[in-house]
């Protein structure tokens, strides 16, 4: 089967076999299939879809372009937490420690900040110090000692996703549900785990802006997981508003200390401990979410997390003292509000907000944009709440220079006041499980 | 406007504004656009389509990315005949000396053999000495002396679609009738002509199997000639069997001659004669199609039209003389039959011929193939005529080797004999005008 005839089964809306879609992926791991082929068959994919039964081929395919990580020396079940991706959604900074706390191990590779949403790389870069290109080996060693590291993908794994969604990326072929299922598990697979909650979210801050999307992608991404033996589920939340109120990197590792000292908000707490609670479920540490939550919480109130935490940091590098002096971390030197242009009920814009961020440089506007750990935004008042023409709604920390007016414009945009209460969706919307 | 939005924009179903496509070509044209975005784009439009203005522009731009020819000196309007490619099909060589005879100019440019069809090039060819790579200059010279030149795409005409080409044929992105028709006409205005007639061929061995593919191609084609200001018209005929006696390279020479030798078989001649009138109707060389019929005819029974093809072999350095003495054409020393496998009705399958006249090496399998110009396949009997058992219906011309018994093969499959007469359908089925 000859490539042109690959991309053609496809733009006539056939189905790729097992043999088609490993030399497709072969081609793409050596370099020998031409970027503009892939490129003809990524788009024919975007356009004409992939079978639950071709999306698990590919997803196999790339796991196999690399290595598969084995920890021998762990007894637990490895587990870990992927989110779609959102605007103020530093879980991973909480829910990791909280887990490893409880008995957990953890090998959670990130990635950093793409498009409008952060990235958890980004965020851990902002601790002085702090290593995230940890080797396999360093990984391997971490989960032993520690139970967890917090790192980038390696070389080693699923090398032809790198390739694919460096190409997507340039191409417009990033929007499709079975391409974005295979990039994630294959990479989340190749790091090892046996167990993964997936937090898709849904709404004007996420990727997939409906429900419907939301769904889709989530039962995908789980009928993925399943079919290599990992037990996977997905929680569905709104990514409406912004995840807690600071958007940023250092100011969202604060909040989540905060949390793990059993301060921060609400929102950013309560997934927190959802999300810990069901992968101590998943790997089968606790035997249910109820005892699960219980010793998550506990490990809030004993400062248990909190402690992980500080290992974690100290073994990549990091320095544990920001744990208890903020002062320690970047902190940009100057400060705006944005404020309520009439009164009236707010609705953040949680899309815009994570554009502002990145205008202020906390996020990448071209690959080797440097961040400015620094910068951040703060919500004043949450979602939904009332508010009076010219109170504050945004505080904006930044470093001045000419971003700044970008950043504010975004602002502006992003805060809707309307004469009646916005619907507020709960976070938590729906569970999603095999079959 | 970025290339990718520019695709994504497509990939959603959207429009493209000129600017959009002026950019695209203008970066395929100087090689600064990537060709996997080229390709991405290349997918998307033949997915999601693009509007007849989306097609004008892409035409406009691909015609404006080289030189369009002008004759200065020349007072006809200069008038060409293009078709979409069949199996036998040789009316330019007969149409375009009778034509010239009748007092038209005619410039015309044409391809080699596409996949299993002929092309005017290679037919040429054949001729011992016959040059098809004239410099512009030169084709201007022939319109002003002679009133023709049968010549190939000079790199000046449409760079932009050569291009575009080699990265269609790559990429399975060749079936989208608005990038077929932006091909032909952005090559053939590109030329310099004033009228264009079409001969879109339908059925088993054209690209467009269907009369509803070949009716939306021709009124794009037509739609596209007429905006770019060249008086164009399509007829749509049958090409479910070859066309005329005889399918190769030299055996289509002689097949010509003898057509404008007052001989030949019917349909070869009539065809000819109905787009060589029609060439001279669309010209304004004559009134209409019955005065333009009649000097055709007459210039075949007069010889003028012979008399010209033999100014255009000398002229392009090609020896005359294969007018006369067809021993001067290269044939292929050894013949065989194919015969009759039961009596009944013979329907030839004219792709299935082509093909076999390909692998005979009458046509290309890969781009640096020789052509071999003295094979060819002789219909013996018509279609839709009855034959018995073992009775000859095809003869192979042919030099030996390992190449005839995959051609005997497909050959074998092209004769199909049934129990009743099959279908045969007009030759001309419609005519498109615009509007």
């Amino acid at each position: 089967m000859q490539a042109v005839d690959l991309i053609r089964r496809k733009r006539d809306g056939g189905a790729l076999d097992r043999a088609d879609i490993e030399s497709f992926i072969a081609g793409v791991t050596d370099g020998s299939l031409p970027d503009y082929q892939a490129a003809a068959l990524l788009m024919a994919i975007v356009l004409r879809g992939m079978t639950p039964q071709e999306t698990a081929w590919l997803t196999d395919a790339m796991i196999r372009s690399g290595i598969r990580v084995q920890y021998p020396d762990v007894d637990a079940v490895p587990v870990d937490k992927h989110s779609t991706g959102g605007v103020g959604d530093k879980t991973s900074l909480i829910l990791a420690p909280l887990a490893v706390a409880c008995g957990a191990v953890v090998p959670m590779m990130s990635g950093r900040g793409l498009g409008h949403t952060g990235g958890t790389l980004d965020k851990l870069e902002s601790i002085p110090g702090f290593r995230t290109n940890l080797s396999i080996d360093e990984l391997r060693a971490a989960i032993r000692t520690i139970g967890c590291a917090l790192l980038g993908q390696t070389a080693e794994i699923a090398p032809a996703d790198r390739r694919l969604y460096a190409l997507r990326d340039v191409t417009g072929t990033v929007e499709s549900i079975p391409l974005i299922s295979a990039s994630i598990m294959s990479k989340k697979i190749a790091e090892g785990i046996g167990a993964l909650v997936l937090d898709v979210k849904t709404g004007a801050g996420a990727f997939m802006k409906t429900l419907d999307d939301s769904r889709a992608l989530a039962r995908s991404l789980v009928a993925l997981g399943e079919s290599s033996g990992v037990r996977t589920e997905a929680i569905i939340t709104s990514m409406d508003a912004p995840l807690g109120v600071h958007v940023g990197n250092a100011v969202e590792v604060i909040e989540s200390i905060e949390v793990l000292k059993g301060r921060g908000p609400d929102d950013t707490r309560e997934l927190s401990v959802l999300l810990a609670a069901r992968m101590l479920v998943a790997a089968g540490v606790e035997p249910d979410e109820t005892a699960a939550e219980r010793c998550v919480r506990q490990a809030i109130r004993s400062g248990a997390g909190l402690e992980v935490l500080g290992r974690i940091i100290e073994n990549q590098g990091g320095d544990p003292r920001v744990l208890d002096d903020y002062r320690l971390l970047p902190a940009a030197p100057l400060e705006d509000v944005v404020r309520a242009p009439r009164g009236g009920y707010v609705a953040l814009h949680a899309e815009r907000i994570g554009r502002a961020a990145v205008a202020l440089g906390a996020g990448r506007a071209a690959l080797d944009d440097r961040i400015d750990h620094g910068v951040g935004i703060e919500l004043l008042v949450p979602h939904g709440a009332q508010v009076r023409q010219g109170d504050a709604v945004l505080r904006v920390r930044h470093a001045g220079g000419p971003r700044v007016g970008a950043a504010t414009g975004l602002l502006e945009q992003a805060i809707g006041i309307s004469d009646g209460p916005p619907e507020v969706r709960p976070l938590v919307l729906e569970r999603i499980v095999n079959g």
